[in-house]
């Protein structure tokens, strides 16, 4: 994350990790716990949750209104990945082993389990007239988080799937949790339902900017940087933008170029270049980033209706930082 | 179940089925929704959301009040089932193919995940000025039962069990979401404090006598009844009563007599007749029926805070047909 960002949200980040470490006082049974806290010290960026306050702010609220359930979104982003590193059989995340891996299956599924129940319990400590309505946004949010889940698994066994259902599919699976984190900071910071809604709608289009960007880094990025696999994405069968729209813009003599390049486990450096040098002659490199900068665009447009303040130039230093991501 | 009380509880049964069902139109994704509707569809007893309406009535609530608190506890006990089956690696319940089975690990994970999702869903859309302590009751019991469900795995690893450590383990896994069905029941139907308390007793202890007596209609039934492989718990891992109270009272030639007995996958009709045979010279049986006797006995206790009504006279048969059920 970039550094300066970095430095101005250090009070969010660390008043929602103290705010987690406050639901994970609980010792035994140790198979349950130490697996859960295991999962949620993993160096995280927090940025959901530190989103959620910035909102929270940036329509006058306080910190405090939606701390409880900006760690509650917290709690479901390390729900959805200690669950989908078991069904995608991900041993390593951010350099560590992952909690299947380093206990086992059974453990993982429970302590996803309970770290969801961890989330209901986050949000039901606030205190707020909205709380029916935040329990409401909450359920439908973590459902979409789901069935984007159910769906991007479905993908896997599919060789059709269009850049549109791709969309539908990353839409909840990823950029849902970033919307919610908006919605709840508007929704308990009592911002007015234009500024909800356009909250609801500059987390997703956040989140699908994150997304793509997720994808093109996993590719450019070195491994020691990003803590997995370089080109995972490419040789498995997830399908990412990357993947479908090249599959959709390639000819057939640069797609089984392509193909065989992938092939493999691992790609050495060469490998990973020839492939890069492959995906900027069909298009997709350039693709890609068109549709972070129109995703950044889109989000950037749906902050008009925040009044100037210091939490809503850093909603601007946000996107501005992530159009120049490079990790 | 008794043919008398099932007919006595018609309605209520009715009633939270349709309610269930009512939360389960969505249709896609298909590998999502397909295993929640066949996990729901089991033909199962609800008995917890029935005890969550009989006792929401025996405080003077209406039905209406606490009927999505019970759709979400039976949400609840069917997303531990479905999980647990994975942990347990259970193929068959109730007749039929479990749903990590039927579909794979991955379908059920991210089922009983959903199904999660929607108990919450379905309290969530309780409407009471009790809301909010409906909600952190709910969020501590269904921590409790993973608390529990993580205990069970942990005496799979051990021999030395007690039986103090067992009722802890299943007053968590088995006895909690049975208490917490009475507790939403009481709370929901605007009891007293005292009756609220009293009726969160009375399920713990309902579901003690319950836990126990499953595990010796689990040796006593046939199969064709009962739907699982006989004896299934003397075989395995898991640690019941009967098996704790046996490696407690047995002398080491009855130990190893015993041992020797259910070392196979399956036993045949003399087998376990043999095993039958051995426990009760043991003692087992005997201690497990007073068990379950006492456990009634206190549940019965805790129905003196209720007014003489046609609900509460139903939680009294419910004992009294428990302390004769066979199946």
């Amino acid at each position: 994350m970039h550094s300066e960002f970095f430095k101005q949200t250090q009070r969010y980040r660390e008043g929602v990790a103290e705010r987690i470490l406050s639901f994970l006082s609980a010792e035994h049974p140790a198979s349950l716990y130490e697996p859960m806290r295991y999962a949620l010290q993993d160096g995280g960026k927090l940025l959901r949750p530190i989103l959620a306050q910035v909102v929270c702010e940036a329509v006058g609220g306080d910190q405090e209104d939606v701390l409880n359930a900006a760690a509650a979104i917290e709690f479901v982003h390390v729900f959805s990945l200690v669950h989908d590193d078991i069904m995608d059989e991900d041993d390593m995340r951010r350099g560590r082993a992952t909690v299947h891996k380093k206990w086992n299956g059974n453990a993982a599924i429970l302590c996803g389990d309970a770290i969801l129940i961890k989330a209901y319990e986050a949000l039901g400590r606030t205190n707020s007239p909205h709380l029916f309505r935040a329990l409401a946004a909450f359920n439908r949010g973590i459902l979409d988080v789901c069935e984007g889940q159910a769906l991007d698994m479905e993908f896997e066994d599919r060789d059709d799937v269009s850049l549109d259902e791709y969309f539908h599919m990353i839409d909840r699976k990823t950029a849902r949790l970033f919307s919610l984190a908006c919605e709840m900071g508007a929704l308990l910071g009592n911002g007015s339902e234009e500024q909800i809604q356009a909250m609801r709608s500059f987390g997703m289009k956040l989140g699908r900017a994150f997304q793509i960007q997720d994808d093109l880094l996993d590719l450019l990025a070195d491994q020691a940087t990003l803590g997995k696999d370089v080109g995972s994405d490419m040789h498995g069968d997830k399908k990412t933008f990357l993947m479908i729209y090249t599959r959709e813009n390639a000819s057939a003599e640069q797609f089984s170029a392509l193909l065989s390049s992938v092939r493999k486990e691992r790609l050495s450096g060469a490998e990973i270049q020839n492939v890069i040098s492959l995906l900027q002659e069909i298009g997709t490199i350039h693709a890609a980033q068109q549709q972070v900068s129109d995703a950044l665009n889109d989000a950037g447009k749906s902050l008009r209706v925040l009044p100037e303040s210091e939490p809503q130039k850093l909603l601007s230093n946000l996107l501005d930082m992530l159009e120049h991501r490079t990790y």
